[in-house]
């Protein structure tokens, strides 16, 4: 069965929560932490919790690697130790490297993240030195029924300074980048209709939302931007079909749920925080007919 | 003193010659691996012998963390003792990590890279997401004397599919890169005329490059497509001043020097591969008053 097809199925199941394990060591509560172990140790831990309280209302989980290589080795081992807990929780993992490299280089690190130590269902890619930095992934999509998420139009503030730009023929230049990826993603089609080749496709700024969905009806969305940056669940409904082919990302406001919910413990606290995100898109989805 | 200093400095005494430990287990020579100790330890072992050989004959070294990272933890500790021994010889280290991320995780990315384990002088950056990407990276610049280059026109095929794409103002979309770029490197400058925000221009389809170096002439250049992708000395020398402004990358050349020198032990061989190649382009250089 290939990544796509079981993405599809625990959305499907337990909703669009993407739960963003980018988990800054100041993120702990005082209370839990442990001063006997390293500060790696400690995010484990607090990993562990937060997957076993959510594992039933989230859809996947995105590790940020940059929160680990921050720690150097240590923290290298906390990633590798947040990914095996997850697998062996049998939970869709999207590795978020946004890698962008080629040729044999991009082979290396499709080998070092479907493979070995840091293995995950997904990774997350860069596009700006070509389709040649995103090919050297696709045997693994073939073979292994791994999927990538490439950025194309992003959340933030920068999205702006290129990839907003339009070019000669009118597209914007993450249309291009869309464009060539949608066309690549039809030979990797799962079961449900979505292909192995994904899309980052920011919940912000949503003028053209309609319109990119229509375009790329058969490529699955990693959608960031939920909350923090301004994006709602309506905003976010636009990007779902049938309340699926997309998952929204949540790290903050599920990893430091505790701190607004006066009295409830850090897990349970994450755990409501997913059910209200989930229901609150869900919602709009019934409302729109997505 | 900053680092862009130090690497003009390093290549005026030394030449031009980037080494790049992209160490592939399989270039190490068969008879120098040793089977009671990890591909890991012996890259380590090779990495050590190879900037022995090359100190005094190479003005920098790239660390390409993909070959590392594909060897999981054990390979992330060879990343670090690669990097730590460069630094014990006081010698300029570019960790190439094509990172491009904004936020919070590009700040941890630099605290990643710019400190710790994974202490580098300068890291390469993709540009994708838009200058919020790059800017995390600056207090470091400011403050600890660190450098970036940021991927403008890269040297592969696929640059074509969107660097090199027009927008409607009739610059490609590296040169509206490079533009934004070199505006930011001008509150970055070092002593020498050069600023701390480098850019990585691909020695490779060479048509503008009288162009490029004269529009970024305060940004140094990480030069890769010398060699096997193409590039020849003629062509690198137009992208320097008075030989310096650049440095160029060779990876396989380098370490599989060996194997076009019978006879010769690796290290001397890449050694002899180093002044080849710096004096071919240092003639070329000459030649061209460049």
């Amino acid at each position: 069965m290939m990544n796509v097809d079981k993405l599809y199925a625990a959305v499907a199941e337990k909703g669009v929560v993407c739960v963003g394990l980018d988990t800054d060591f100041s993120y702990l509560p005082a209370d839990f932490t442990d001063s006997t172990k390293t500060k790696a140790e400690n995010i484990v831990a607090f990993n562990k919790r937060i997957v076993e309280a959510t594992k039933d209302v989230a859809g996947c989980y995105k590790v940020q690697i940059a929160y680990y290589e921050s720690l150097g080795i240590e923290g290298m081992v906390a990633y590798k130790q947040t990914l095996d807990y997850l697998r062996a929780n049998k939970l869709v993992t999207i590795a978020d490297i946004k890698r962008g490299d080629i040729a044999k280089t991009a082979e290396l690190y499709a080998q070092g993240h479907f493979a070995g130590d840091f293995e995950a269902d997904f990774v997350t890619l860069a596009p700006y030195m070509g389709m040649d930095s995103i090919t050297p992934y696709l045997p693994y999509c073939k073979d292994n029924g791994k999927g990538v998420f490439v950025l194309v139009r992003t959340s933030n503030g920068g999205a702006k300074d290129f990839e907003y730009e339009k070019l000669q023929d009118g597209r914007h230049v993450y249309d291009l980048v869309g464009d060539k990826l949608n066309t690549l993603g039809k030979e990797y089609m799962g079961e449900n209709g979505y292909s192995s080749i994904g899309m980052v496709i920011g919940g912000t700024h949503i003028e053209e939302a309609a319109e990119i969905r229509a375009k790329y009806k058969d490529n699955f969305f990693l959608i960031p931007g939920y909350g923090a940056q301004g994006g709602t669940a309506k905003d976010i409904a636009q990007y779902l079909i049938n309340g699926n082919g997309g998952v929204v990302n949540s790290s903050r406001a599920v990893l430091l749920a505790y701190k607004k919910q006066e009295g409830t413990a850090f897990d349970e606290a994450a755990r409501n925080e997913c059910i209200n995100m989930r229901d609150a898109i869900k919602a709009e989805c019934a409302a729109l007919n997505k």
